[in-house]
């Protein structure tokens, strides 16, 4: 949804509302998806939200709330009373749910877990448990399984039963009397054979699963690459929890793509669309960055101030400064996002520093030789004589390789320290490039010019 | 999947085809998903492709097909006979077929779809003529439909005909006799509901659909703002053409997220692993981009020549140079990815150029001001006097309010021009300021020191 279709509908929900068109939120609540409706809540008044949550649909409701933040969910909810928001909850995905309790403040959540259904209550305390960032966090409950003494018929009549519930029906999955994972089975399978065939000979076994406690993104990336429809989570027992389902991974995938770009950017995560993230934040957010960034860039004074004496002797060197480090800037930057991306994507690790570094710097060979030459012209434009273009050619060759070579190393040894790779954002190497390519320079300088 | 577990999968491979080891290849085969199959494929030796093409299950050669890039996919089958060829692009999902179809020569092409079941290669003959970034050209005609007139009992008979050829039966779709869309129903409400319910009576109308002419990343978004397994593809008329499932979209939106990350660096997007990429690609993919810059960045050069006397006069001012210009480049980088960010994700647009560009003013005077405080003390420390001190902070204000406000505002009216945004990227912007930054630097200086 464009903001231009957001300001719209927005438009017309304030009007429907005003003017008690109770008929027209139901119309255009059939229009509207719940990801559609979670854009829009956060930007209404908390009395229209109230008069929303009246209005629409009853199942809409439940759905809306699952697409909200939790936080904002949690804000909704305590304008409840406790037995309607005990309703609502009970009727989410209680994967979702979870992330919602786990927001309110302690004894509210308590009061209202009494008053759901004891089962739908005890799921819920039991996901809460979990990180919201692991595997345990996104998986739900609502899966369907059964015994594999059962057989074709049987598990059909499971599926029947619990339809309306499970958040996919795709995968059946089998479990012994431990309810340990043995295997699944997929619905086409079952809908194509004969009643009384076992399961245990329609299940596949070996089926691909996920522990609890691994991280979130990896148990995204598990699914994508199988193309599964769900992933089942077992504990170290292979007790099987939960499931783990397509849409919640596209969220996963997207939200960890915005983080990547945000580090990269030399942001912390904002963790909430730009929209919706006030002057402050957006200062917090940025200040420790630009500050560390700024102090670290700070020492380049110090290196001109060191080569006073040639500054004063060769004014003209002073021409080329920006030029020189901002180019390994430049490269150091699209080095750093093409690692940085890969990493994520799970293509390279730390024992391929090798050959990256390698590629890097016969990449940063060719981009430099054709920088040097266009330098060279360059410098001849702005009549500084070809002593200082030899400099400033030779200096940007020294830059790139240098500037590559880092910027391909570092994001892999920091991983190896358990540091997110993408704080090794395109800024930072920027930072590091400025004062050592300044040695470089007047290094090459005091060789060439004889200084 | 690592890089460590693909080595060793890797030499696991080599091994097994070296000893003649078939069991062993299908062994393997149950533990490696489709996807992973696509990470290894590409490592091996043609010949070794060639083996492992005849002793996979024959189930498993279609699948893994779909996974790799089209254009290896095409390069594969081109070592088979023509024969061999169309009964794997047979057995292949229609939409895969047809990206890999137009990878071949023409007449190759047309040589191996005549040795196809006509009803299929018409299918992919319909299919390679959309462009590969529309819906049309992600979407399958591997879908269920029923007529109007069907009841829930002739619904089921339809998905038992079809399990087996589509992509998924979690949706039945209902058409008029011109196979025109008029709604959904879904298998779990068809299994709930007496058999003979007329499927119109079930049916959910005014689905949300995609024409096939809309770009995949629109049609992927409203997939998953949605929360939908597929959503229907239909021509202007509304006639249903196919559908595009949620496995296609969580791939179309991982690459459009790589290639922003990878054109926010400065780099074009490479379209390919980064570990597949060579050496001259690499460089052909980031030469134009730093030529570009670093012409842009050539006339620092002039400005500072222009400000020679100032700088002959003032030495120290040279050295706060760097800082300066980086400063102004990382309060830019910031902002840059988290607009371009905000834009891919559908969240602002350039109606909200207004708001975003005020908003960063505010942020940027924050920022700047507590980096002017900062700055002062960093030049009392180097030693050149409170009135350079001065003159390095309020340049630092200035920089930090410029750079946000054309970070803001540039990617949202290249959009109007209809450039991608995301070519706006960190260095484009670092370079923008280093040279306005620098005359903003020198003004200053003039009017506070009365140069």
């Amino acid at each position: 949804m464009t903001t231009a279709e957001t300001t719209e509908l927005l438009a017309d929900i304030h009007d429907l509302i005003r003017e008690r068109e109770r008929d027209g939120i139901r119309g255009l609540a059939e229009q509207i998806g719940p990801a559609e409706w979670a854009d829009l809540v956060p930007q209404l008044e908390p009395a229209e939200v109230a008069v929303l949550l009246q209005w629409l649909p009853d199942e809409e409701v439940p759905l809306l709330l699952e697409e909200l933040a939790p936080a904002q969910a949690a804000a909704i909810l305590r304008t409840l009373s406790r037995n309607e928001a005990a309703g609502l909850l009970q009727e989410m995905d209680p994967d979702d749910a979870a992330d919602v309790v786990e927001q309110l403040p302690e004894g509210e959540a308590r009061d209202i877990l009494v008053r759901m259904r004891a089962a739908d209550a005890s799921e819920i305390r039991d996901l809460a448990a979990y990180d919201a960032d692991t595997a345990g966090g996104l998986m739900t409950p609502a899966f369907v399984a059964v015994s594999r003494d059962a057989t074709a018929s049987e598990a059909i009549a499971a599926i029947r039963r619990l339809v309306e519930d499970a958040e996919t029906v795709s995968y059946i999955y089998v479990t012994d009397d431990a309810r340990r994972l043995l295997g699944v089975l997929s619905l086409y399978r079952l809908l194509l054979s004969p009643g009384d065939t076992p399961v245990a000979e329609l299940m596949a076994p070996h089926t691909v699963r996920v522990r609890a406690d691994a991280d979130q993104e990896s148990a995204a990336r598990l699914l994508t690459d199988h193309n599964l429809i769900a992933i089942p989570v077992v504990d170290d027992d292979e007790h099987l929890l939960g499931i783990i389902t397509e849409d919640d991974v596209a969220d996963v995938l997207e939200a960890e793509a915005t983080e990547d770009i945000e580090r990269l950017g030399g942001s912390q995560p904002l963790n909430l669309p730009y929209r919706l993230a006030s002057v402050p934040l957006l200062v917090r957010k940025r200040i420790a960055w630009l500050l560390l960034l700024f102090v670290a860039q700070a020492y380049t004074g110090t290196v001109l101030q060191n080569f006073q004496g040639e500054l004063t002797t060769v004014v003209a060197l002073s021409f080329f400064i920006p030029l020189l480090i901002g180019t390994g800037g430049n490269v150091g930057s699209q080095t750093v996002t093409l690692v940085v991306r890969a990493m994520a994507l799970g293509e390279v690790a730390l024992r391929d520093v090798g050959w990256i570094v390698f590629k890097e710097l016969r990449v940063g060979l060719l981009l430099g030789a054709v920088m040097a030459a266009v330098a060279f012209g360059r410098a001849a434009m702005l009549g500084v004589g070809p002593d200082i273009g030899a400099v400033v050619s030779l200096t940007i060759i020294a830059i790139c390789l240098w500037s590559a070579t880092i910027a391909a190393a570092l994001p892999l040894l920091l991983r190896r320290l358990r540091i997110d790779p993408a704080v090794v954002s395109a800024p930072l190497i920027t930072t590091l490039v400025d004062g050592t390519g300044l040695i470089i320079y007047f290094e090459i300088a005091r060789l060439v010019l004889g200084l």
